[in-house]
């Protein structure tokens, strides 16, 4: 069964007509609903970089529709579309180092390429485009079996609580952390769903808020700091957020102000779910703290949103991109494959 | 020793030219400094209420000295000004109801009022004055001796990190959880401040930083959700937050985030303080949950300080004003006679 829209458009698409990659600029949501038509390298690369497309398999997504949509208007020998398309995928894998949803999509693209890389440059173009098209229904697919195994730990009326957005945006269709709190609602268990806000882009603000708001979700609004607060009042019964990456111990890397709410979920004894795709977990990477933590622009925190700076010019400001949930502190890591408990074993992958 | 002051001016002060209290408007830092000038009750309970005048001892003196400016205008019988100072007073009370140092200034001017009433009305008035005027040195001195209780525990270089503005700005002169860090300053001890930007509010943004740049202190502003990131990072030996109000057992209120704080810094392993005068300690108060949280209003999360709306209309948005920090949470609690370390027991004050 193919999960159906939970709005009238997914968030990354190939538009046949226009022969682009159409895609919701998230950041411009809640107030405006803008689709932006990308054909160059360049305008994919800026669109990923600057979160107008965000969540880890959205940009996988995006990435290979991408690649083939600067492939597309490619005229010239064989040799020289080896060259261009290396050249293109190479540079979008540059785009947000640490999602490794795309550069598993670029790998995809690139074995499918060498694949075929014999064959008329047509019949290349038909078979990237069959493959991009096949890492969207995978990732249809998987949200899919995310969102019933996820499931399988609600109640009717439980209080959830989220943080950034791994929800319908951030992926083809349902999402990973959302993707059961959408499954609850559509079966009648109406969820209560608490919003972290998710400073600084304030994606769950932004954009969890808009898509509890589109599906008819029961959501709460509040400030990260308030998390607390309501877990305090027994309101949040059990926390799902989604991942960037996984490493190989269990540790994972995800928005910053998860692992606030991984210590605060141990204090007050509430489950604490990570759920994402088998794909987000990096066996190269041993440990959390291997995984470089990428610093983002100042201004995220102090202008961006803003009517007027926030702080005075001359303020220093540190902003991680990201935080690591030590593999302790996780009550269990719900992929497509199944629900993993500590101590995490992902061998048998 | 009386200590100097870190800017030019406090930030509430009576102004003897002008008739009227003057109070710097924390709303409209850091971008202006705009002074402003008040003289009605609606007026100064719309300052404190708006939080335009901010941080629990500055407001006791903005209460007395405005109770003072109120009451200065009046003409008539000693009897009408009886009812006129009472139903002032009683006014002001209901502009922050959790902040017990609004009521302990606004009662002190009451004893000092009782104390002359039989009096000509211009005695009556000159011992006002006086009294706000005492309420006002007794705030610097009562700040003075948490800074050096403080400073105590602060060695060279030490990394600081702070929730909201529990500083020069919040008080008459130096500040509470801010004391020591401007004294370990003026000593030469560098500390390196970490800075909680205090959502929705942003008066860590705002008003620390603020004050961190003009004092010339090495401050650093995060997000809340960055603070467990720098203090798993091992950049944090000691966390420094002001309260609002202190239970019986040693719970405490204070600006929402500030029990987030604590649980984080228990798991890694930091010593978490809370600053304030003993005035804050509420012995009719068993404990925390005694304490109703007052909501704030939803716009504060979604509009206010932004550009445009960050979330859509339709999203509920809850907004407590504050959060209770557990007293087996806190590793001390300091105040001007001293600190206080658990089990808490304040029966000898």
């Amino acid at each position: 069964m193919v999960p159906k829209r939970i709005f009238d458009y997914d968030s990354v698409e190939f538009d046949r007509n226009l022969n682009a990659l159409v895609v919701l600029d998230q950041t411009k949501l809640p107030c405006e609903e803008v689709f932006l038509t990308l054909r160059s390298p360049e305008e994919i690369f800026d669109a990923i970089y600057l979160l107008k497309v965000r969540g880890a398999p959205a940009i996988g997504v995006a990435a290979a529709f991408g690649l083939y949509v600067c492939m597309l208007s490619f005229e010239g020998t064989a040799e020289d579309f080896e060259y261009e398309f290396e050249r293109v995928k190479e540079y979008l894998r540059g785009a947000r180092p640490t999602a490794v949803n795309l550069g598993f999509a670029l790998d995809r693209m690139g074995r499918c390429f060498y694949g075929v890389c014999g064959h008329p440059v047509e019949d290349i173009k038909k078979a990237l485009l069959a493959e991009a098209e096949a890492i969207k229904e995978d990732d249809v697919e998987m949200c899919r079996k995310i969102s019933e195994n996820g499931l399988a730990l609600l109640h009717k009326n439980i209080g959830i609580l989220t943080h950034c957005n791994a929800g319908h945006l951030a992926v083809s269709r349902y999402g990973t952390a959302l993707g059961p709190v959408h499954l609850a609602q559509q079966r009648g268990l109406c969820p209560k769903v608490w919003v972290d806000e998710t400073r600084p882009l304030l994606q769950g603000a932004r954009l969890t808020a808009y898509e509890m708001v589109k599906s008819g979700m029961d959501a709460t609004l509040i400030c990260d700091s308030m998390a607390a607060v309501v877990m305090a009042q027994g309101k949040v019964e059990i926390v799902m957020v989604g991942c960037d990456r996984i490493a190989a111990n269990g540790d994972v890397a995800n928005k910053v102000g998860t692992s606030t709410l991984s210590v605060l979920a141990k204090h007050y004894g509430i489950p604490f779910y990570v759920l994402g795709p088998t794909s987000s977990i990096d066996r190269n990477c041993p440990e959390g703290k291997d995984i470089v933590i990428e610093e983002r622009p100042a201004e995220e925190v102090t202008e961006l949103y803003f009517a007027q700076r926030i702080a005075p010019v001359e303020i220093k400001v540190y902003n991680p991109s990201f935080d690591v949930t030590k593999a302790e502190l996780i009550t269990g890591i719900i992929t497509e494959k199944g629900i993993f408990r500590p101590p995490f074993d992902f061998s048998a992958l």
